[in-house]
């Protein structure tokens, strides 16, 4: 199983927001973008392990801009680290001005996927490379992030989460 | 502007699983559960602040069990606690089986909402107050979340995050 | 085969009116909450039979207040009235106001469901057991519904139809 | 205002049924057709009397067969009889096997509708005058349902349904 | 395998354009409409043939006139030309005006199907017979068509594309 | 109003092929991939442009690969060619194995847009310049397609198209 780069997986999806997937501010409903970036995401999970992929958890998104009707919405999705079975998937996502065609970023989601085999079951998976500046920050953060996750489910104990407690002293 | 329960705001959608919104394995889709409880969740919200109210974050959710096609899924939404003019809503998922009619947690997720006025700019909101023992840990534990939410999104540093960081003392 | 009651098979579906579900003149369109009705109701008479369950007929459904965009509405079914494989099911429908929070019934509806094995034959099912007052009415009344419904479908006589004649006397 | 015939407001929709659209027996889902024939029913309402309508009520619909994955439904919508600003529309589902060519009818439904001006205030609608056998058949039994309706809802005795009356003597 | 008549594969579908399938102008968007003839056209070509049939390609579809929100459509789509194992569905499509019901073409579309077993596999279909005038017409254009669509796909030399040459002569 | 290029246009769509958008033999449904190209050619059009644009019309599209479920498919949409207020724009769609990841060109697909203002009215956009040996291939062959549009649409005389002509003689 050899190993792969996080650019491997990079997805692009860019779609419209139209009337019937807007709240009643006329911006895209979060429950919709978070129904995108679960699609975007799980593309770039199974272009890094070439298996049936699941999702196995949202960790964090911030809808920090709201995307209004008829913005052109483009989400990048890339697998920022490779565990045993499991795989953080890191997304940007923008939205530009008919306009200018100025891109504005309006926010970041992190989810994880697990590969499964027909049964449902966890397999192996390749492992991960980071290769530019900006991968290898996300590919440390990934692991003071899934300790997060473990502390939060109650399967791992806080003292024992090193890597996320240094982040507190 | 009066203090209300967690109770108030209680909201329950029950739905099936069609074929439509299942993944190769025959279980739920992610993505679509997640924008379900995006649903549930903002009804909670609004039931509370009788506002507008807008997804702010998603703050973990953890797919432990699948949702076979066929079930009976059932989301139960809560405010578990009201900032200024945000709220966090907990929910718990549950499926039941269709021949022995038992129900079993499926899981938890946790989204963050603000209430807008019609131009979307944040307005003020009701308080809240836990009643019942499980009300009131929610209650507590909402507000570390927002303290980890707001160090992750670089807007306060993790050793003013005072509840957060008793968590690895 | 132990007998059940209404309460054991009650649901509750609660959603908002979002623009793709609307007439011209913003509200929901009929066709929309005939669907809806029909997921609920059916989520009901499985619970009550823990069996697959089909759709056999609708017997009455006035739309008599009209429902905005907008509107958080909450559908109860629970089933009135088993006979040897089919149920009859009683919808309450209800919206709410966002601002005061108050709550108007907005319709009730009846649909009746077979439950079947998985060749698509009719089984036979539990009993019922009205409780309260208001479910020991519907109760009552779906005896006299359910001979209108054969007499419309040309499989009994009226003359026969000995509870609903009554009504005309 | 022109009388108009039922013949002027005769709809067609044929669609499929796919896999998105069906029960757990691969049929077509009862909430499905039931939407499908609020559309029909609205254009055949509408072509009768050129305003907007909104669906009033579902008076009856069996669903006497059920219809399989694949099918080719068609369904005929009709206006049955006008009254001063509502209208009955019957309805014939048919379904044709795709080997034999074979059209089976598969159900009848009856919707009443009410034609609207814009604030959503009732209008008076044209007359209707049935031509053929069938269509002055159904048109004489459109009163009785119409009573049935009003007496269902409470907003008429039994005894003074003449019509409907004279069906138990 | 007996002959058939463009007339026995004659399908209506008629639909409203509802809120979600507009663009910004509040017109019918494009890939709806395309959408909706495939399902007609594959109608028109399986009551042809009598099989499975899948869309081989689009030929020519012009948005002549734009089609407004709450718009009746009509979509009429009728086999003019059967090949070997492929047929030519053309349809005409249709507006009507709600206030005088009067009918305006909208615009027309030509679509080519494949009719194929349970493995994929092209099997032979019906020959057909144009009646009309209007048949004959567009069964005799229809050859050429499909000279132009095979040497557009550079599966024809245009000097060997007889019937169209002629139109350039 | 500067120049482009068609490389400014470029759209990436992504996306996955899910059980409800497809037909009996488990594959994409023409009609659903046209919505989908429809979608992916607009943001290209409008990327160019910088308007609002309306699908003017399908020039062919031949389905040449079927898409079978569960495919990750890809659309590149670019603006091959601009004229006075309409523009052409050139799809290649892809689809990719899930466990060689090996990349396959599953069709070709040419559409038309024209940018209008917020009346609908046509308005003028800029001109694009072709970079590559490629761009400068598809540019050329747009005027021909163009002129043919034109010939079939009645709007020119066949012998005036100087471009297309060429191609028979």
């Amino acid at each position: 199983m050899e190993n792969r780069t996080p650019r491997q997986s990079f997805t692009t999806v860019t779609d419209l927001v139209l009337p019937s997937e807007t709240n009643p501010l006329n911006n895209l409903f979060g429950g919709e973008l978070l129904a995108r970036m679960d699609r975007a995401a799980s593309i770039a999970a199974r272009r890094h392990c070439r298996r049936v992929v699941v999702t196995a958890s949202v960790n964090h998104v911030a809808f920090s801009r709201m995307i209004p009707l008829g913005s052109v919405v483009t989400i990048e999705a890339q697998v920022s680290r490779a565990f045993k079975s499991s795989m953080e998937v890191y997304m940007d996502v923008y939205i530009e001005d008919r306009e200018s065609g100025e891109r504005t970023k309006a926010n970041e989601a992190i989810y994880s996927f697990v590969a499964v085999d027909d049964t449902g079951r966890p397999v192996q998976i390749p492992a991960i490379h980071p290769e530019t500046e900006d991968e290898k920050n996300r590919y440390d953060a990934a692991l003071r992030r899934k300790q997060l996750s473990l502390v939060l489910a109650g399967k791992m104990k806080a003292a024992e989460a090193t890597e996320l407690k240094a982040l507190f002293e």
